[in-house]
């Protein structure tokens, strides 16, 4: 495996201990510690949260990464077919 | 989003085209491309191939990055808690 992926893989680790120690259950994100400024933090966490219990676990989190890249992804392979490439 | 989780993002787009460019289809994986020098290659690909047309796609790439990176957040997750932190 590609050590860039490794090290990606780390990152997504790493980020997301590094927020969800901050406060209560270190192994999940609250509300605060998704540190969202924007006004839909309820929907957001409402989408993220499977399990309903008001926190994001590891697993919930991966899924929504997974979820982003996949969609930059497809905007990534959108602009290299309008160029033809 | 902290920066770092966007590199990881962009790291597993850029990651997965620079192996399925170099041949045939070059939005997607062959068994070639996943350059997988282990003799599991058949057992991998077909766990990762969920449409069943012998490639790999970047969603079906995506979901194995997934599944790695939450069985290596379990195992940091129970080294934490066996020294008790």
């Amino acid at each position: 495996m590609p050590i860039q992926l490794e090290t990606a893989m780390d990152t997504m680790i790493r980020t997301f201990h590094r927020y969800s120690s901050k406060e209560g259950d270190r192994f999940k994100l609250s509300k605060g510690e998704l540190n969202c400024s924007c006004n839909k933090i309820d929907k957001i966490m409402q989408d993220l949260d499977a399990s309903k219990d008001n926190k994001v676990d590891f697993n919930e989190f991966v899924v929504m990464v997974a979820a982003l890249t996949v969609a930059c992804n497809d905007y990534f392979v959108e602009q290299l077919k309008k160029k033809g490439k």
